[in-house]
């Protein structure tokens, strides 16, 4: 079994809100179905959660009342942008099933405290594709939290240890530096917990759910339940495909 | 609190498959809304289930390979129609939040085993409204079946003992015969179990989740759980607002 993140970036539109990349959408997706590997499909919330939930500060959990219909609106958001992957999914002769963090797991101050698990299973084991989602959910401490496409793979990882841990993301691999800006910056073909110290990150993310430190620490976390966590681009065609099926590819292998 | 069933025949073209009653929706959300009533939604499928349902012999649960994608077919387009419901309840003011029965139900043998109603209080205690809805969900024997609205307004009224359970449908009650072919029949002011031997439950359907008589027993089950059950009819403006009130209204009370 293969666990696959889509970032957010890579299937919408970071800017715009609640706005898809349906091109890139529907490749990956056809890489998924052409792979033919048996998957589990996590995606990030993109412009559809990060914009209204950093606007509402989300992330910090319960403040006040003002939050409450803006917890409503971006699970309904991320739900949406859900049945667009599902969709994708579908047409490109998959069986996807839909599992929503906010009915089936529980946070505790940030942290993942309970997931369904079971269902993932279960739905696997009928041939079903399990697709999950960054998601706004209930959080015994905080009373909501986001929980992060991100600590899902961890805790899909820990939990199914699968062949692969691939995350697409809208770069290439990870840089020391922010190659946009360093024009020097070389690719790393490898990284790992020892590296971080030399990798500046501090480069500024549209993300609420911890920056490239954050995400460099929760990969670091999933290469630790995997043979192979990879990240490559979403936004090359073919290379989401040739990951999965475990060729050759540009990219940064990541190791726990 | 209060618990409500938007049956898929009101907000849902019966006939033509995946099509929504836009107006009947949006003004049976605003009822909801302005009666200023903690209330826990249940909708049928309609159009958007029970149609392809059928045609797979969903209710069946697996008979061979080729139902596979038509689960996944029919979970998402429940998922689209609950997305719609989910808009309706949020444009009137309310916070819905969406609940899929695939990720927190288990049928055994078509009949539920479990749901996760912990998931519902919690949200409740927010002052979120949970909305769920008939879906097709995980079953221990069948591998999968059909989790109607009727099962998830049983399971929630035995777990939440609500003030009220309203039956929203497309007649103004229940009839001892079809009004549609036999002019003489009167709706009946009140119905119990003792009545059943009285009423014409030969009513042709297009329901997968079994009929009139099926439907009858499961309200006759509810109503022992709630003071006050009620079928009234939703495409009648104003009869669901004035049943959530506890005001004198036309349709069918309910006794078990």
């Amino acid at each position: 079994m293969h666990l696959v993140k889509l970032g957010g970036s890579v299937i919408t539109d970071k800017a715009k809100v609640t706005t898809l990349r349906p091109t890139a959408l529907r490749r990956l997706a056809g890489e998924i179905a052409a792979s033919d590997r048996e998957v589990v499909v996590v995606h990030g919330a993109g412009s559809f959660g990060h914009i209204k939930a950093r606007k509402h500060r989300l992330q910090d959990g319960y403040l006040d009342d003002a939050q409450l219909p803006a917890v409503s609106e971006v699970q309904r958001d991320v739900r949406a942008l859900n049945l667009a992957v599902v969709d994708a999914l579908r047409r490109a002769g998959m069986r996807p099933v839909s599992l929503p963090p906010s009915a089936i797991a529980r946070l505790d101050d940030g942290a993942l405290r309970s997931l369904d698990l079971d269902v993932f299973r279960r739905y696997r084991d009928l041939g079903f594709t399990p697709v999950t989602f960054g998601d706004v959910v209930l959080d015994a401490r905080r009373w909501f939290a986001i929980c992060s496409g991100d600590l899902l793979m961890l805790a899909l990882a820990e939990a199914l240890h699968p062949d692969s841990a691939i995350f697409v993301a809208d770069v290439d691999g990870v840089y020391p530096a922010d190659p946009k800006h360093v024009r020097s910056a070389k690719m790393l073909p490898t990284v790992g917990p020892a590296d971080l110290a030399a990798i500046d990150t501090t480069v500024r993310t549209d993300d609420v759910t911890g920056g490239l430190a954050g995400k460099l620490g929760r990969m670091f976390e999933v290469a630790k339940h995997t043979e192979r966590c990879l990240l490559v681009n979403g936004l090359k065609k073919g290379r989401l495909l040739a990951a999965l099926r475990d060729q050759r590819v540009v990219g940064t292998r990541v190791t726990g």
